[in-house]
């Protein structure tokens, strides 16, 4: 299959820049002319900066790429979703090509060009090395990035703005680890956590969408194909249908489940006002389920709080939060239990690791451990992190959002867990149309 | 002098939808075709649709407008600043021209052309005549226009999108004011106040930000401007400088001010953690200031708790709060008072006049009455609402963020009040600059 990555809306950063549509050369897009796309010093294998010097971004390219579907949930259409796609072009050559790191954004929240273009890419090519590297001038310290990146933001508006910062996050993490010559939840574990990334990380099977002539057979058909794929664990959508009828697809896919309520989560997408939530809820109770997701808006604190008052279950959400302060105030105003609800937070939608690590401290001081963390998205980025940091696990949607989302082509779960590769870096190379997706972007 | 707008960011959506370089005709852009700028039959003296006949919208067209400024405040410096401008052309016609809309978005969180060119624009134009108008048909409801640009955009996440969002609802409702031929403010009361709009708005001058080579006596003579061009209230910038430095300059406006606290107000722009708040909430309040403005984060609502807790005088907040749902969660947690804090939401910034109306409803909900509410940005549209909704007010930059920010060029402040101009719509066709660049979106 052919992915149509849209050509017209690629870019590269660097010495065009000026020629650009809508860059703008009175904002100093300029400062980067000199280090356009391909003016890397292609010599020699694995060389790199050298001793004592500093490696560098020569250039930073981005894209929109569809993630097109025809999947739909309680609230929004999927079948106009995209994301940006960007590679990070270093001067750091190995096996006489320089070092590229990828990043993406996961579903949900379309590509962020304009705020890529205009203001995050600039920044960062604008900074001085010193301000993008760690200690050793060697490798990139992308927590300094993102300070460049969030120059001249205005505190509070977390949206859109962390998808932009998110998807370069994840590309200097790949390139970071590629520099390493490491997977990324080696580099994470060694920088950031105890040193022993997990080898496995538990992944379970999202799907379950609404979708025109999809009835309660073919809901278990999409189960029972999961299952076969070797998950344990699946979810499904409701609140897009009346409450008796998600009562019967439920029932359906808990009989392909064996009769086990602990093996099927359910997401309402953040449409439910609080009667209709807590109606849901007194009916999903007895099913003993794994979670009920995010049954409320994702901002209506209060009403979480009431639900998870009612609601004996696992609650999970967080999905729609994309900054540590409001994932504080979830924690803060959400009656959260630590002892068994799960949190969503995407870094790929909110402000990359970064960010991640600050609401992974945060929760700490609150007393709710990283194994309570499932991020959203099904996507590489996160199976790194949460085998580096000892998350709970990953979302996966085996049969939606490609090409980003998703694992290795080669991929096999195995009772509901997903080993991690050796590749340096996220494994994008190993994920053949996202990788020729990235590619086009730079090659 | 003349505005250098961006001339290759400009962009017409129409039959020309598919030429461009973000555009993505498999999306749908295709629906607009037939409906390109200029295409309306501009035919007869003040025709409309006629009876029976629906309005419409036959192009939407955007630019990027650089509205940069040395200005630096507490958080970040303005000086690659800029904002979105839209111009609604529609196909009703009077004086041999067709009714255009304009619209641009506040300062301090950019231009989103991404967001108005993928998502908000191409929905509108797709959207069928009677999603976006009233019940007769033959003018616009903004209400209903929101709906259709929301179309598959998931809850959470206010921010960016937010600002989208306002530049076209704004851009709408200049154009619903125009096809009524009223001032907005006469629409605005007609359809959602009393009826009655106020004919003058109280402005206060915000200035007093930190700039090179600025002390205290060019300081103070900023502020004597201000009251030399008929404010009697201004606001600067506190927090970029140590609380000693800071203390002095409030100290010398003081002077200018007779020692009148309640004509001064100070701005942290969200800068300060708890306990520097509280230094600075001390020292500040033997100075009986009109308000102390966002001392924290705009989403550390516990942190504004405390403050509030504290301090004796006003506290203002909620530039950076862009959705009901934050706002709701600031008064639900934030320790708000009722009978003396100001609440700064910007509809230009935070999906427009339809959610500013929304969080006027919540706000009375819990007791808060528009009189309360001062809108941040300095701009016309606000000036309206404000006199329509009988809000306690309005920003004003005399100095700064020209050519979008501001009022009508020949505009007059007396005694703090700005009289409401009788120019149907906003009144942009009286900002001379700023008309220039709306006009060479769609001429």
């Amino acid at each position: 299959m052919s992915i149509p990555i849209d050509a017209e809306a690629m870019r590269c950063y660097g010495a065009a820049a000026r020629a650009g549509p809508i860059a703008r050369p009175e904002r100093g897009d300029g400062t980067t002319a000199g280090r356009a796309a391909g003016t890397a010093a292609v010599s020699g294998e694995h060389s790199g900066p050298g001793k004592g010097a500093h490696m560098r971004i020569v250039a930073v390219h981005d894209g929109i790429l569809p993630i097109s579907s025809s999947i739909r949930n309680a609230w929004i259409d999927f079948n106009q979703m995209d994301c940006s796609i960007v590679a990070v072009v270093s001067d750091v050559v190995r096996d006489h090509k320089p070092l590229v790191g990828y990043g993406f954004n996961s579903n949900g929240r379309y590509g962020q060009q304009d705020i890529l273009r205009r203001r995050m890419i600039p920044r960062l090519l604008a900074a001085a090395p010193g301000d993008l590297l760690d200690e050793t001038g060697e490798n990139l310290d992308p927590t300094k990035a993102w300070d460049v990146m969030m120059t001249n933001e205005k505190p509070g508006g977390h949206g859109e703005r962390s998808v932009a910062v998110g998807v370069l996050d994840m590309a200097l993490f790949d390139l970071a680890a590629k520099i390493a010559s490491v997977p990324l939840a080696r580099l994470v574990a060694d920088r950031y956590g105890d040193g022993t990334p997990d080898a496995r990380v538990a992944v379970y099977a999202a799907g379950g969408y609404y979708q025109p002539n999809k009835g309660v057979r073919e809901l278990q058909d999409e189960m029972q194909g999961f299952l076969d794929a070797g998950y344990v664990r699946v979810k499904i959508k409701i609140g897009g249908a009346p409450l008796a009828d998600d009562l019967a697809r439920i029932e359906a896919v808990l009989h392909v489940l064996g009769g086990n309520g602990d093996a099927l989560a359910v997401d309402a997408n953040g449409r439910f006002d609080l009667d209709t939530a807590l109606e849901y809820a007194n009916a999903l109770e007895p099913y003993g389920l794994a979670w009920y997701e995010e049954p409320s808006d994702p901002l209506d604190y209060a009403t979480h709080a009431e639900i998870a008052a009612r609601y004996r279950g696992a609650l999970a959400t967080g999905e729609n939060l994309f900054s540590h302060q409001d994932a504080r105030n979830l924690v803060r105003y959400g009656n959260v239990r630590s002892d068994r609800d799960i949190f969503q937070f995407d870094p790929a939608l909110s402000y990359g690791l970064v960010e991640y690590r600050r609401t992974l401290a945060m929760l700490g001081e609150h007393g709710i451990t990283p194994q309570r963390c499932i991020p959203h998205g099904g996507h590489q980025f996160a199976v790194h992190l949460a085998a580096a940091l000892h998350l709970g696990g990953n979302e996966s949607y085996p049969n939606e959002f490609f090409p980003a989302g998703g694992f290795a082509d080669n991929a096999v779960i195995d009772n509901g867990l997903l080993a991690l590769s050796s590749t340096p870096g996220i494994g994008i190379e190993e994920k053949a149309e996202l990788y020729r997706a990235m590619r086009a972007l730079h090659d």
